[in-house]
């Protein structure tokens, strides 16, 4: 059964300063987690986790993660600009990007990011708009569909991301020559999978493909980047991914491949976003209405801007109705947003307990993709975010968007003469 | 075939002033389809088009359609204060809206809006946070299936909006005793039909209603909200709705059900958005790479974050390379943005002309649920809105967001100290 971090007590407590709906995030959880993610990678001296940034683009948050000891993975012209100002710099930061424009490569170069290629055209436009650095990263995409154990986990053939396999000895082979010294190999094959084999079995492809590259190339490969894709488990019946046995797995893979080829040297990367602070986020709501025509309705204070998975993709998030976890799940609920699009559902035929009104209804694992896919639609506001210190403080780390900020783009003053 | 509404040579000249990607609006197509419109429905006497503020949620375009004699069909509380300060008052303002917050009603009232209850316990609340005004309107879902010769539109019975039948008996009665005078009847059975029977169908099941509520309870019914749902042809080979011949049908069912009962002198009022604004909206793009992998990728300088229906509903949108307007559709491309994001695709197999990086892409039809439904993700910025107006100019309608926008719900001060 999936419990909260926080009981409701403590929650009582907290939605007295903060009104809902709001991001609850658990300092304690994320520090745990990230240690025990570490611990599980440290036969590998090298390793380094890279933070997803749009997992969870929150200052306060990157910078836990970096007193932890994590680096950052951006995407983008701001999330670097976000991650220089908490103070990553240089090879703590990994600039991760596809389709990317000529000035998220000029910062990247800038802040002496480790830049991972989407795509061997990039090599020139990299070189023509910022030089090539000494180290760079090429992201693989085998193709084909990713297995495990004859189960289609994935099917890289159609994601827009990477270089195909022939493309990676040519890009490494005009690298070298342009100059670069090491080289890294990224791979991202599945998302959010919670089978403790997806490392491990991505870990072999691109261990092999080191070696074959090394081999082929004579480049030195100073790291590979097993990227995300570790998830975690949004139902309640499924098991978490057991990171301990998943870092044996990788290891496991990299003596019996890397370190006979003399490549034993080779720095383990992660960019995990979900896995690292999924499951630590919590979106606070009030129920605010209860609707009973063709279904039996529960209207939430938040909606889809502020947790948009359940709309995009259909996504399992699940629902405690704080001071009701033990009660009998006796009532078959839609709980609903107030967006004018009807998939603004967080949950359909839900099982819970009798819902009443200003009841707090806690949605879990919105800690990554959480606040970050929020949107504006219907002129909703985006929530604000509060982390739950280790010593049971609460600290706002962002504030909830007012009107204000959803009109700064406009200009009204023809109207107020 | 699908045309720009603008031509290479003049796009060329906008771009120098507005950096790409931007929305471009069409002035002149917005106001010649709204006079349509009218005209269409001009045989009733109180006809009146609410514009549905989320589809385009700009001050200039509500200004366009204020000017054409348009009412504002608002769903929340800051498209209440955008109406307001545009101008719009009173019955010229409709707010409809569902799992609505207190304060939204309270605006609502305070604007002297019409209101429409999307359920029956709505009644008492609007009554305990701002009272109850004269004129009020109620949002029927008769739920099963919504049939039009034997075809499915839509499913009303999961809908989360509006009465039951039996609650729209029981609603009229109670609010008629509370001193409410006249009355509304709205729904919404089905989103973008292209279909012009659509309107027409829906319109014979709102009138049957009125008559058997005006004869149960006594109430006046002072007008029937037709709503959205009108369509528009975002593939190249649909027709687009015939918007004369939905007007004849809407008439027929009149004359035919209202006229006989003496309920002739009924208002038909309609919250179109997409039908109003989405064939005059292109967001306009560069392609920025080519990519040759496992597909063939373009990629442009426009992301999800600018354009959501085809990562959110794999929504068609039609694209057209400058200056290939003729060119032969001889190579297939995945047409991709830039987020970390696989749905991240704004056509996946389509047929275009070859791209080569610099052409203006156009995505057609954005000007209904385009801007609006942008977001953040990855760190990105939303784009502005550009207007072309009725004499060849342009307007920066809205700026494009920067870096200072995205982070301005954080404070960086612990930081920067």
């Amino acid at each position: 059964m999936k419990k909260t971090f926080v009981n409701k007590e403590k929650l009582e407590a907290i939605v007295k300063q903060y009104p809902t709906p709001f991001h609850l995030y658990d300092e304690k959880g994320i520090r745990e987690n990230v240690r025990n993610l570490q611990e599980a990678f440290s036969w590998n001296k090298g390793y380094k986790e890279y933070f997803a940034v749009k997992a969870t683009p929150n200052p306060t948050i990157l910078q836990i993660l970096k007193e932890e000891g994590c680096g950052v993975d951006c995407s983008s012209y701001t999330e670097l600009m976000m991650s220089d100002t908490v103070g990553f710099a240089g090879e703590d930061i990994m600039f991760t990007s596809n389709v990317t424009p000529r000035e998220d490569f000029v910062l990247a170069r800038k802040l002496n990011a480790l830049i991972t290629l989407d795509d061997i055209t990039h090599i020139d436009f990299l070189e023509e708009v910022a030089g090539l650095p000494e180290t760079i990263s090429c992201r693989f995409n085998p193709g084909g569909d990713f297995v495990i154990d004859n189960a289609i986990m994935d099917t890289p053939q159609v994601a827009k991301y990477g270089f195909t396999r022939e493309q990676m000895s040519e890009g490494f082979a005009i690298l070298k020559d342009k100059g670069v010294k090491h080289f890294g190999i990224h791979a991202f094959l599945a998302s959010n999978t919670i089978a403790n084999e997806y490392y491990p079995a991505l870990a072999r492809i691109l261990f092999q493909t080191a070696v074959e590259l090394n081999q082929e190339t004579g480049a030195h490969i100073a790291f590979i980047n097993l990227s995300g894709g570790v998830g975690i488990p949004y139902l309640p019946d499924q098991q978490p991914t057991d990171i301990y046995e998943v870092g044996r797995g990788v290891q496991k893979a990299f003596e019996e491949i890397l370190v006979p080829a003399g490549m034993g040297d080779i720095a383990i990367y992660t960019e995990l976003g979900r896995f690292v602070l999924g499951p630590f986020g919590h979106l606070i709501t009030t129920a605010l209405h209860e609707k009973h025509t063709h279904k039996e309705y529960i209207g939430l204070d938040a909606c889809a801007a502020n947790l948009m998975r359940p709309a995009m993709y259909g996504a399992y998030h699940h629902i405690t109705v704080m001071g009701k976890e033990d009660a009998p799940l006796d009532h078959v609920y839609d709980v609903t947003g107030g967006l004018c699009e009807n998939n603004d559902k967080f949950a359909i035929d839900r099982k819970l307990p009798k819902i009443d009104i200003g009841d707090l209804v806690v949605l879990h694992d919105t800690g990554a993709h959480g606040f970050a896919m929020g949107y504006n639609y219907n002129g909703k506001l985006r929530s604000a975010e509060v982390l739950l210190k280790e010593d049971g403080s609460t600290e706002l780390i962002r504030r909830a968007e007012t009107p204000a900020d959803y009109f700064a783009t406009l200009d009204f003053s023809k109207w107020k003469k």
